[in-house]
């Protein structure tokens, strides 16, 4: 499995008459009101901090440098963790910055040699990833799953709605966007086997997600409440938790999943700072039962922790879900206070996802095992018929929030492909 | 919560008059067939790998850096990392240079010096905890739980037998030997509660484990067969998974435990190697269903991947338990073998733990859990009857094997004591 991935779409460097890279179209959904950043190489250069900006990265520690600006010491840097961890105030403050670099004519001549375009860089994981947990606060993705495993009870377990249930996975196989994903062999049993069989998943599925990176760490035995939730979190990112079904229902009880997760996360190339994000954010759906007091988020319905984003989901080009983030029943904030509640602490790079995103409507299913209803209702696909992933199959989630004044804010995409079992 | 702890029993630093430390008494299970590895610090001199050598730990850097050694640079560090991701001949060669550096007589003037008094330092975790996942391998252990929380059903799931059962834990939270551990707060949920209420955990329990420390990384999509475990895993240490149960019953459907285990895990300050460990290598159990090939240890019985490993757990001093760890079902070479199966990847300081150590007697189990029978049969200790951890109590676990020649090789001990919830 590749460490890294270049970006999917070719084209040829820039050249002089070619657009300024600094302009960018109107309405530009990675425009100076956006500004993800990633870890990225070119030619024969180490990974370094970029900011998308456009279909271009700016190295911004090269630019800082170049610009004399006290946040090189932030960027100039093989990853994001140094600049994770240096909290809020520091956050904000090199966006401003950033910012500034590429809107400010002044600046022009100084900051164009460090645009690189996108087609010409390797991307690669943008943080090094601390513990990884995985949360499960879709309530119509846990209802369907519910509804397919244990259809004579109630759809919900009765925990559910009185905190988001999660697990650890595995920090150390996150990848990212654009590395190919092999096919986990394991042990699986169908009702009707009389022992389990081993061989390569026949059951591999997707999870639509959004992951949340944490800046700013916590210390051991001191929970994080709601409130400071902006204070720890630096940004969001796209992800994808491939899951091998047959694997993870033969081995699940009593502990959980373990290896029909393990494999493979994959993350996209760009965080999204929370910054960017503000217009997006929305209240979560009214709660159907009371909540404890360090979850409930009733008392601050002016800083919603919500985020209006909206996903679209295609397999080998075919759109085949648009999730709905509004709808999620438990937020980051609500998450990261039940995550370090028993006084857990947090380091920089912790990531957490949200679990897989499921909206009300069937066009609205964040997971093949929905999608599919478990297989029955095969997807039609002109590239064939899809129960599950087949070998070869690309899976590439999108995203767009609302960005200020009517803009729109871009996630970075997270793809993977397929690759025959070992 | 403390990062470090100095060792608990006192004593004056060596004066001339006391024994040589490099003369240890006959039979010391610290003697040169022994050489856990740990990270310490002393006075005004910041953390460093150390060698436990009787009741002294040699400072292994500096030794090696006035013998003149090639492996300084492994040595001389403030973490086991490096000399985890050197790999197995590295860890040979360097135990064969301290064999001789504590043994050699043409050494001891130089060696000397660099022997500090193990009540003198300042243990440290020693090493970074990449992914820790946790196990379950006791057939005892998950028997017993399967009486208590399931009656009616067969004690074990039917998947047990055919795959070691296992999740990811908190690898943020692991802490060694002698750190505090506050009491984790977080929602329960009697059956007779109409609703969850939050508080102190009232059920805090010990899991009785031994962790396996990983070297040597593997690469994504590739498994580890069976017969390289020796090739990836550096050595062992103790491991309370402290636990409370009552966080943990209500969290844990569908996903498994999550709050109720994250707050804390300890570790011993030493890491035993393997290569210490040979004369206590034994076979483990005769496995009652045949196994899937990339389990199945048959053909290496001149292998054995079982550790004849003798535990005490001592509740405020007074001896509670003693699991021995050769009847464990799945050996440590299972455990890796099936973590990796699905092409999972290692990391150096991957740290994965038995789960808890419970023999066949009412004497050998190694939870409070099991030994109370979930708290219907009260310990009657001197310090009070004991269901769950009340605040101020120590719990410590220590361990010995067989050694070379009739010797004993003692396994760093994990001790803990309980502060008050915040």
């Amino acid at each position: 499995m590749a460490p890294a991935a270049t970006s999917a779409s070719a084209s040829e460097p820039t050249r002089l008459d070619r657009p300024d890279p600094l302009d960018l179209p109107e309405g530009d959904p990675f425009g100076a009101h956006n500004l993800p950043y990633g870890v990225f190489s070119y030619a024969d250069q180490g990974p370094r901090v970029g900011v998308r900006f456009g279909d271009h990265v700016l190295d911004a520690g090269a630019a800082a440098t170049a610009l004399g600006s006290p946040y090189a010491g932030l960027l100039a840097r093989p990853t994001l963790n140094p600049l994770l961890a240096a909290g809020r105030t520091a956050w904000s403050d090199v966006r401003r910055a950033l910012t500034a670099w590429l809107t400010v004519p002044a600046h022009r001549e100084t900051v164009r040699p460090h645009l690189h375009p996108l087609a010409s860089v390797t991307l690669h994981l943008p943080f090094e990833v601390a513990d990884y947990v995985d949360f499960y606060a879709s309530e119509n993705h846990a209802s369907n799953l519910g509804r397919l495993f244990r259809p004579d009870e109630e759809p919900l377990k009765p925990n559910w709605k009185h905190l988001p249930v999660g697990y650890h996975g595995r920090a150390g196989t996150v990848v990212v966007s654009g590395t190919d994903v092999v096919r986990p062999s394991g042990q699986r049993k169908a009702p009707s086997d009389p022992a389990p069989v081993f061989g390569p998943s026949v059951r591999l599925d997707i999870e639509t997600e959004v992951g949340y990176v944490v800046g700013v760490p916590s210390a051991q035995g001191t929970p994080v409440p709601l409130a400071d939730y902006r204070d720890h979190v630096f940004g969001l990112c796209l992800l994808n938790d491939w899951s091998a079904r047959d694997i993870q229902n033969w081995e699940t009880v009593p502990l959980g999943p373990h290896l029909g997760k393990s494999f493979a996360t994959s993350i996209s190339a760009w965080i999204t700072p929370l910054d960017a994000l503000d217009a997006a954010r929305t209240a979560p759906p009214e709660r159907t039962v009371p909540l404890l007091p360090y979850l409930d988020d009733t008392a601050s319905t002016d800083d919603p922790a919500g985020y209006d984003l909206h996903i679209t989901v295609s397999l080998n080009g075919h759109i085949i879900s648009e999730p709905p983030f509004s709808g999620m029943y438990w937020t980051g904030a609500q998450m990261l206070a039940h995550m370090t509640v028993n006084g857990a602490s947090l380091r920089t790079g912790d990531l957490y996802g949200s679990g897989t995103i499921s909206g009300t409507e069937d066009n609205e299913r964040g997971s093949l095992i929905e999608i599919t209803w478990n297989g029955r209702d095969l997807l039609d696909l002109p590239t064939g018929k899809r129960g599950f992933l087949e070998d070869g199959d690309v899976v590439t989630m999108t995203a767009w929030a609302p960005g200020p004044d009517g803009t729109r804010v871009a996630l970075g995409e997270v793809t993977g492909r397929i690759v025959g079992a070992v």
